[in-house]
């Protein structure tokens, strides 16, 4: 019940009664279940003071009175939405500030509580997301099993690479992998060959693997319900200089983000997300590479992109306790892309590698 | 262009200028580009009378000018937000009245949205769901492909069917299947063994199978961005008279619906989804089994979930083009779940069956 005493002491600092909750990775958060969908709406909650509060439709209603305890359970239905459900509590527990989650409720959610709750009581908010940007030991540890998992099926799908074995067949193996060792993917794996992989999100298709190319493989591992994501490429034949050159220089700007952070924490200095986006970005437009259309890096956790964010403009100071990519990448359209992402945390004032794979260039 | 021209019919009936289209399956949709994540937000529509604009990120750029050419790419950064793209397009074209979807748009973009574009402007509108709820015969035929793979699965599946497989096995090996013959899963398979099916959202966990218990399959197959979804309940073992009785009434629950539709069809005379949920409903209640805690049925197409919904309030009317499942069940909680669900689309004024697996009762 530590993240609900903690969201309370958020609550009284943000001046709030009480916070409804939309967010799918914030629901599993607070409540520990993780069944509901996204293809509908299938649960809400409330954190009032003193009390929390589950709606659900009454398809999840036998399985959530047995797995969310501390919560209590109200049934939500056509006749008796959120909205009124909702309307009752603030009525009873006299809740005069409200927050909500604007990042995740629709437009459509929102007129129809105005309608049951008044609009004055109610304030965009986002502890959640707030609390779950420190991860906790054992949350780390649980993506570092993610990311081993991922590892392997790094040194798996080396093996299953050969020529005109195309993109599909080597994400399908990928995922396969993944499965077959008990986790599940953190999103649909990416898998480019050659000039397939200036597109840095490309959608694995039928390309067969010719000699004398990159492969780019992006992927993540879901374990209990914590993500890992890491990207890979190597060179199937013989590279060229300039291909060599660009692989290396990847390389370097992500070692130049590494000991950017390194050199900081050990200097107990502070160290912003665009601060580490910028060395890298640099570093790779001063090699006459194009600036990245992406950014950084990403805090990873409950999903696979959440804060802390590593952009050009991001304010977040990165703190122990988070766990984000660091994944520079050049991408030169009709030739190819390179991109190399690892996750890492900070713990103990230490930047700590969470994926392992060597990213020492790999020709096969 | 079809669905632009039909598109821009229903912003001249709704007496708007223009809309902005946020949702993910209404921008594959239109565009035909499937190619984004539902991990952020990628892309934005914008349809006015004359002219078309995708706007997206630099991550996109190159795929989407590739592949979206009848749309004018717009490209979107943190200092040149969709907020303020769109302001100048308003500006230019002197939009005045301009829809949006309120079902999909977020609290916090709105919000973003009305500090560039007056609040004035900007109307709750869905013409595209409306479009999409009537398939083409081209549509339908590709959720016939989906359907008929999800049938070869179930053929599949029975066969992997042995005492103390789990849950998850089975689940893993449906998906496996699925992906193995070219398609992707539109849901992940539910598959729920005796009592767990109680839950008609059921998890599939490490649950093994004993003898004279119920399975639950529940699942869907994604084909060329459309969906399938289809349910089978099977007996492994020897069923008792309770059982069986309990099956063969959600087969005539299902049978009930199917007759009504066709009558009313035959007849021409309209049928809203809500008295198709309704005669199944009551016949399973009249036979003393609980009313089913989910909805009748729901249409599908590019999502799982879309209109019309077959609700006890639905005011659809169930008309030609339209395909949508009909999913009686019978939950007793600490016993077993039963679900039969299939896909059926209305063609010519008759109700065609998509999915084609028999419901006969089935014992292992």
């Amino acid at each position: 019940m530590n993240r609900l005493q903690n969201l309370r002491k958020a609550l009284t600092e943000e001046k709030l009664d009480a916070v409804l909750i939309s967010s799918l990775p914030n629901v599993t958060y607070l409540a520990g279940f993780s069944g509901f969908t996204t293809m509908d709406r299938d649960a809400y909650l409330l954190v009032t003071k003193t009390k929390q509060y589950i709606f659900t439709h009454g398809i999840y209603k036998e399985i959530v009175a047995k797995t969310v305890k501390d919560f209590e359970l109200i049934e939500i239905k056509r006749e008796k939405p959120i909205s009124v459900a909702l309307r009752v509590i603030v009525e009873q527990e006299k809740i005069k500030k409200l927050g909500f989650e604007a990042f995740d409720l629709k437009v459509n959610e929102y007129d129809k509580l105005i309608k049951q709750v008044s609009k004055k009581l109610l304030h965009p908010a986002d502890p959640v997301n707030k609390l779950r940007i420190i991860k906790t030991p054992d949350e780390i540890q649980t993506i570092k099993k993610a990311c081993a998992l991922g590892d392997q099926a790094f040194t798996y799908i080396l093996k299953q690479i050969k020529e005109s074995v195309t993109e599909t067949d080597l994400a399908t193996e990928l995922e396969f992998f993944i499965k077959r060792n008990g986790g599940d993917i953190s999103f649909a794996p990416i898998v480019a060959f050659g000039p397939n992989a200036s597109q840095p999100h490309h959608v694995p298709d039928g390309t067969k693997l010719k000699k004398n190319s990159f492969i780019l493989f992006d992927f993540g591992v879901l374990l209990n319900n914590y993500c890992s994501d890491m990207s890979r490429t190597i060179f199937f034949g013989k590279a060229n200089k300039d291909q060599k050159n660009a692989y290396e220089a990847v390389v370097t700007a992500q070692e130049e983000s590494m000991k950017l952070i390194t050199s900081r924490l050990s200097l107990k200095k502070q160290i912003k997300g665009s601060e580490v986006d910028k060395v890298a970005r640099e570093y790779l437009t001063l090699q006459n590479f194009p600036s990245m259309p992406h950014s950084l890096g990403h805090g990873i956790g409950l999903e696979v992109h959440e804060p802390p964010r590593l952009t050009p403009i991001s304010d977040e100071e990165l703190k122990p306790g988070m766990v984000f990519s660091i994944e520079p990448g050049v991408y030169l359209p009709g030739e190819f892309g390179i991109r190399i992402e690892d996750l890492f945390a900070i713990e103990d004032k230490k930047l700590i590698p969470l994926t392992k794979a060597q990213s020492k260039f790999i020709e096969l």
